[in-house]
């Protein structure tokens, strides 16, 4: 029997989403978001959200764009640096010595040093409460050569993606290799 | 240099969400989704994407209500099942012999073995093209007293939970700790 502990926001894992916009100085900014995932699949879509206390939400709101780059565990001390200090009085980049690259499909800059980033066009945007979402259709996907497999595919195992863990406030590795998806569940059926 | 590699939708890690709905006649349903994430602190929201075509979206704009499960790897068979068939055809309590258990805050079932479950009311239903947003109110979590720690609160270590890779298209365990959000990119200031 289960016992309530209150309406928290929990979930596991939640991803480590470093989303870069343009200000309107045309200086670039990066910060982090652990509160964010796919949400359609044609057009492929994303959904972030975000306080309206951050920078990067009224960067989003002027351009209608912004890019979601996805770090590798070697980059987990930048990742947490974006989500700690604003861009309003901060030149991130400058800081962190990481470079931004202006995407070609949309007014938003990617990391160079990260292995992918999704590009992203601003197409709705939610007031839920204290954070809203926005709701980005993906036009592209920018990736380094050294994370994709031989069908040119990104490698998951290359990239070795970290996650947050909110209650814990911790990041975490990836783990083991545990099944495939679409098989393991046969053994239920039957 | 990056190289494009197209729209696709692509982050890690994605979780591996199993919502749990009643249907018109009150039979209890299950179905897994990775495409979600938490999208507000106040009121405490969670928005899952999903298509017309599963039973899940229509159970949740009759009854405007859902939970969310978290499983821990050793429920990975139950979810990747849970994902493989539909409720119209199939009872999937009755083929997985878990047990569903009736909210007592919301319209909707949880899953008693699975580490614990959000309840959320409908609060926001956004079309973005093949998939649905839906985003929805948390009012209450229950979790298993086994997954908690001495403050009562869930202990990430405890639930093992797993995560979904979708270019992969398998489960990978989570890892070792890598480091304290808010902490580590401190390195990267000085």
């Amino acid at each position: 029997m289960k016992k309530s502990i209150g309406a928290k926001t929990i979930i596991y894992p939640t991803p480590v989403l470093v989303v870069g916009t343009y200000d309107p100085a045309g200086k670039p900014n990066v910060m982090t978001a652990a509160w964010g995932g796919i949400c359609c699949s044609s057009p492929p879509c994303i959904a972030i959200a975000l306080r309206s206390a951050t920078y990067t939400y009224h960067n989003i709101v002027r351009q209608g764009a912004f890019t979601v780059n996805i770090p590798s565990e070697k980059h987990a001390r930048y990742a947490d640096y974006f989500g700690m200090v604003s861009g309003k009085d901060t030149d991130k980049f400058a800081v962190s010595g990481l470079t931004p690259v202006k995407s070609s499909v949309v007014n938003a800059p990617y990391i160079e040093e990260i292995p992918f980033a999704l590009e992203c066009k601003l197409i709705h945007q939610i007031e839920v409460g204290l954070h809203t979402l926005f709701v980005g259709e993906i036009l592209d996907i920018k990736a380094e050569e050294s994370v994709l497999d031989e069908k040119g595919m990104i490698d998951i195992e290359k990239v070795r993606p970290f996650f947050y863990a909110p209650e814990a406030n911790a990041y975490y590795r990836m783990g083991e290799f545990l099944g495939e998806a679409f098989s393991i569940g046969r053994a239920v059926k039957s």
